[in-house]
This record gives C-alpha cells, sequence and structure tokens, in this order.
C-alpha cells in the first residue's frame, strides 16, 4: 500500500515497545506529512545517542560521560550503594525521592541458562568500589534487584560478596502496596509478605 | 536525571503522536539497553524517508517513486478518481476495499484563515487531471473529504470546478455509521442522518 521507504520507517517504528501496526502507520503519517523537523530532529538525536551513549566508569548507568551526574554529585550520601537491575530501575527511585545515596546498574540479574554471570554484570567493578576507602568507603550496599527467582539469586550472590569484604548488606522489602487492596494482590506476594512480617 | 543525549532522544520521541514522558523514557530505555541495532535502523529511516519521500506526480500521495503504485496498476478503474485530504484516508478507503479507482490527495483543506488556497491543495494538477483525454477519461470524481465546515466548503468548492469541466461529481454518504447505535451518535450526524435520508 505504501511506498518502500514508508513501509521501511513504519516497520522501523514498530520496533518500539507499545507501538503496534496502527500507531506506527499514525506515526509514519504523521511525521512526513505535518513535522519532518520532528522526524530529522528524532533521526540525528537516535544517531547521536547510539554512538555515544555508554556507560559511566563508576555506577554503570547509561551517559555519554565518564562519570555521570549522580556519581559526580557531592550532595549524594557517597556512603550509601544501591544495586539496581536497569537504568529504569535508578530513575523509579529517584522519582520516590527518599534515597539519596549512589548506585549501581547491572544492566541484567545472574541468568547460566542466557550465559549471563558476574562478569556481564559488572560484578569485579562492583567489588572494586565496595574496596576502595576514598574518603569514606561504601558503608551500606542496599540490593533492589527485582523480586524474581533470578533477582534474588542474583541478590544473594552480591550480598555474599560484600559480606565477604566487611560492608553492611541489605534487601529493599517486598510486600502488599501502599494503598494496595488485598484482594487485587496476587499470591506470591502475600505469601511473602506473610513470611517477612515484623513485630508491632 | 539523564545525561543531556538521552534527554534529548527523550524530547524527540514526545514529538511522536500519542507518546507521553513515560512512554518516551521507556522507548529510550528499550532502545539503549535493549535495541541499539533497532535504535540505528530507526534513524536511518527516518533519515531516509525525510529526505526522499515527496510526492505522486499524478495523485499528491506520499511517495519516493515518481508516480506511486496505485497511479500505476493497470488493474484499478482509471476512470474513478476519489479526492481524499491525507494519504490516511486512502489507506482508511483502501483497507474498506471495496473502491478500486485512483485517489487524488489534497493534503489538507481550503482555509483562508490559514492561508490554504487552492493551489495548495494541488487543485490546478486536479483541473488537468479532469481535462485529459488519456485513453478513457475521468468519468466520475467522487468527493471524501471531511464531513467538517472546511471540508464541506473543499468539496463544493471542487465539484463547482469538475462541473464546469462536464464531469460527474460525487460526494460519499454521511450519516449514522453502520453498526452504530442512534443513542451513542452525536446530534451533528443524526441531523444530518434525516436530512439526508432516502426514499425506501
Ligand atoms: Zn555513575
Ligand atoms: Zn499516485
Amino acid at each position: 500500500m505504501f511506498s518502500p521507504l514508508i513501509e521501511d520507517l513504519i516497520r522501523a517504528l514498530r520496533c518500539l515497545p507499545g507501538v503496534g501496526p496502527k500507531s506506527a502507520q499514525r506515526m509514519a503519517m504523521y511525521l512526513l506529512e505535518k513535522d519532518r523537523d520532528a522526524a530529522g530532529l528524532l533521526a540525528s538525536s537516535l544517531q547521536q545517542a547510539v554512538e555515544k551513549v555508554g556507560r559511566c566508569s563508576r555506577c554503570r548507568t547509561l551517559t555519554e560521560q565518564d562519570v555521570c551526574s549522580l556519581c559526580h554529585n557531592p550532595r549524594r550520601d557517597h556512603t550509601l550503594l544501591c544495586v539496581v537491575e536497569t537504568p529504569a530501575d535508578v530513575l523509579a527511585i529517584e522519582q520516590a525521592g527518599n534515597y539519596h545515596g549512589l548506585y549501581f546498574v547491572l544492566h541484567g540479574h545472574l541468568s547460566p541458562i542466557d550465559g549471563v554471570g558476574p562478569a556481564d554484570l559488572g560484578l569485579d567493578l562492583l567489588g572494586e568500589r565496595l574496596g576502595e576507602q576514598v574518603e569514606q568507603g561504601i558503608s551500606e550496599l542496599i540490593i533492589a534487584t527485582n523480586p524474581t527467582v533470578e533477582g534474588e539469586a542474583t541478590a544473594q550472590f552480591i550480598a555474599e560478596r560484600a559480606r565477604a569484604k566487611g560492608v553492611a548488606v541489605s534487601r529493599i522489602a517486598h510486600g502488599v502496596p501502599i494503598g494496595g487492596e488485598l484482594e487485587y494482590i496476587d499470591g506470591g506476594t502475600l505469601a511473602h509478605a506473610f513470611n517477612s512480617r515484623t513485630v508491632l
């Protein structure tokens, strides 16, 4: 129906998460009919980001800088380090707004079946970070990997290594979300909430 | 929160229709974390389309070819010409599947207040098409502009010009959608449906 270049564009737009065939068509028509400047800008932003965005040499989050702005920030608490699976998790925690330490981004979790081992998650770099005694060293490692089988296994693995270096380790709490209604919470979460109950 | 190049990418993604701040972030993270090949491909598809996609010299639809595949197709009925506002309208009619003639794309409607006049809509080219007597000429011009004030005015303007050239002109029907329930149809549509009632 459309010409080859337009079909190519629609196909490429469909690779975006949450974009089905109808929205990809609508996006292509919009860009070509109404806003070619935006299309050109998006093309160059993508090109620039793909070429230049790498990982922070301290925390491995996505950035084109050698050291990211969070790791650079003297107003953060450099004695706390929070381990997360993805840069999106950093954003979620930052938006919650009550954590003021640093992060370490794994970009995944241990998954022997997919060939993802400690080296792929930057655990050597994490080990170095925990061994450093620059100014104050890390006083607490907070593990915020996802509460999945792989996320838990990764948390255990990291916790053992950190304890071996004498660093205090904690795991963020999992349970019924605040404001969540019990009747809509899945069984696994409820079971965890009971097992992890605290004394009042 | 994100580095400048990532913020630029998120901002550029937000120009896509239907993409809010959250989805733009999710898209940027997905492309940079999971699929840089897709990001590179999208960048080059956008670049190619912006540079090369122009308008068909016969029907003005979007294409990188001089004459689009629809205008080229010998199996279409070249005596019927349907006037639409946008290339997306061509797609909608093609998907309905019962029209087999050719199209003419205005890329808008007459709108003196926005400075959009007949020349902007390619009405000179349309006039030439209607005057042609290649093989069989156009036997009927079907006007399918939108049923808005501007779309109606545009339809009237084109109809007069076509009649002056001795071409039969028709307008697609407007009324209650098939399968639509009367109680949910807006008043304007209902009023039109009554005024345009046909004898049974
Ligand atoms: Zn960093
Ligand atoms: Zn054409």
